[in-house]
């Protein structure tokens, strides 16, 4: 049989991560290549006092259909913590629960782009979003990074000679791949543009809550008295990404779009999952879990920053993140990436090839991503070890 | 602000049941407008024993990210179910769970049809998958119902008068909103159509295993022989809507292309739903608990049929289903069906108005939608009584 795909869906691949992630498989690889949190950080006693009690006293409320907006108490309690930061201003804006951040993302771009419509984003910037974004066969602009974000001159280059520019995607906070965070200055530059050539911003922050260095800098939706912000967070990095919540507030007309598209999408998210969501939020103490999962990546982090300086040619530079997940190296100018990349899954490292970030995977990029949360500090040190030595044998 | 919303989304309204359901929120209002479940059929305890032992012996498989196909040990156990119904070829066919079978429907449009293409159903169906379908811009186009499945000729006239026809829509058991069943010649007939005019099937299945009264029918997906068919079923009827899985086999090519835009959707289902549905099957009586579900069903809808037959006009007719959940009452052509809805829910009973089904609401219809899974049954014989005696006063 011949199929006829749509045309949105024709060019799509799985994730190149997917290939990458198959080696992975094997156990005596040692994987940098994931994006998954550290488990020894789910808060699983807690999970369970609350799905017993609730499965206990309250059965049919997780197991019944429910509303599409979301677990009432648990969208409460997240626009008061988000007025309470500044990111919500009741008059303008709503919330609603989404299945991950991932279906916020995916849920702006259906509401605002037709195809052909340019959305622009960072370039490097997150696959699973690029791929969401492609899915709708939207026309995809990258903005290169410098170390504070964006260019915000190339930025207004490509909203100016764009078609039909809609949607600016950025991930202020320690970015994935590149760990890097957008400055303040280059936040409100962002906002301007957006304000000047009448674009939409979706803010992706699910990293946001994991800083464990530096000082916390104010989210662009906090500067939005113009009803352009869609912002989105998740508890997947800050509980578990397993039971897929996030939550998305932005505009009341924007998110009634959304509310139309959740519906036909899913219906509504896990009632169980919300609902341990909410009563983590109302009977425990995050900001302790918090406090406890940003000493477990600081560990990490610290940790594979000094393997790194350690074991690798000192033509390989690293960013230095104060939260998230992802360190990103770069490989003097001219050198085989890929082949780098390669070389390390061969000898039994794997990491991701930069070119797995970028809009077409055929552009050229000499970066790679390394993910410190999910390797143990055994594997953390020996796998530095071995692809330092690879560095030093091909680049020294 | 003024939003310029993509021209998919511009036209979107939340579904017209929504506006009924608000009413239901009030307590003294009985409501036949739901397409809930009946709480009690929930299986909480098993569901209570499945997790306690989940989060005590493996709670990271529940909590960490998973892969996007689905939990594997529920995907082989799945395989092999439908495979001993006819329903799965390992040869051709694969399998993936979904977040709902919502999900398995929007997906498969969203695979095959560009804006503008053709998507066939029945006239009335769904909403919800209507809706789903509205979400892509696709030009969508209802075939009657006979008492048993569309009527043939006029979707093979339809199938050769739409631009681009690409994918008829079914619900073959127990149709959402009208009970009625598809007859197997009729469902040969339709396989037989989109082979010769080379068309997808969508076999959305959610209620045949709640058949409470005569014989099975098979599965259109039981006669493809030529991968036409994707085929969709959920534990939303026989385990809990809650937890949002449902599942969906296709051929091969197509579900890869289902991968990609679930993966962009949102991740992978909630893992703990996926490993309670797996461990339910393999470990407690699923045919003892659908069995016991049956006869509630049985049970409520043979009390609705009493109190209607009881209480109604008799120029009012209703479908008389043999499982699922709705009865789909009629009122002679001519009269208000609409203000019969308004006065219904003025008098304190909810039912919901037939134009809710139609693709487009401004149709008519004389018809209206009845659920029996939900109320009480003390709720059924009061509803009933109090609308059946404003049929007297409105059409005697």
């Amino acid at each position: 049989m011949n199929y006829s795909f749509s045309d949105k869906v024709t060019g799509l691949q799985p994730s190149a991560i997917r290939e990458i992630l198959k080696f992975t498989a094997d156990p005596t690889v040692i994987s940098f290549a994931a994006g998954n949190p550290a488990p020894e950080a789910f808060p699983v006693k807690a999970v369970s006092e609350i799905t017993a009690r609730l499965l206990e006293s309250n059965p049919v409320s997780a197991l019944q259909y429910s509303i599409t907006e979301g677990y009432t108490p648990l969208r409460e309690t997240l626009k008061k913590e988000m007025q309470d930061a500044g990111c919500f201003d009741p008059d303008m804006d709503d919330l609603i629960i989404t299945s991950g951040a991932q279906q916020a993302n995916e849920l702006a771009c259906k509401v605002f782009l037709n195809e052909g419509d340019t959305l622009i984003c960072e370039a490097p910037t997150f696959i699973g979003s690029l791929n969401a974004f492609k899915s709708y066969n939207v026309a995809l602009k990258g903005v290169p990074m410098d170390s504070d974000g964006m260019n915000i001159e190339m930025l207004e280059e490509t909203i100016k000679t764009s078609k039909n520019p809609k949607l600016i995607y950025i991930i202020p906070n320690f970015q994935n791949p590149t760990g890097l965070c957008t400055s303040l200055e280059k936040r409100k530059a962002i906002y301007e543009l957006a304000k000047k050539y009448g674009l939409m911003i979706l803010e992706d922050n699910p990293y946001g809550d994991i800083r464990f260095a530096g000082e916390d800098i104010p989210s662009i939706k906090t500067m939005d008295k113009d009803g352009l912000v869609i912002y989105s967070r998740s508890f997947s990095k800050t509980l578990a990404p397993g039971i897929r919540v996030g939550y998305v507030t932005a505009p009341k007309e924007v998110i009634q779009k959304m509310v139309v598209c959740k519906q036909v999408a899913d219906v509504h998210t896990n009632a169980m999952a919300q609902i341990i969501c909410d009563e983590f939020l109302k009977n425990y103490d995050m900001n302790a879990h918090l406090e406890s999962i940003r000493t477990i990546y600081r560990n990490k982090c610290n940790l594979m920053l000094g393997e790194l300086d350690k074991n690798f040619s000192k033509k390989v530079t690293f960013t230095r993140p104060e939260g998230g997940l992802f360190i990103w190296g770069t490989l003097p100018e001219g050198y085989d990436m890929m082949g780098f990349c390669t070389k390390a899954v061969e000898n039994k490292v794997a990491v991701v090839p930069g070119t797995a970030f970028l809009i077409n995977e055929s552009d050229k990029t000499s970066s790679f991503r390394l993910n410190f949360s999910t390797p143990t500090d055994e594997q953390l040190v020996k796998g530095c070890e071995i692809i330092g030595k690879l560095s030093k044998e091909l680049f020294d």
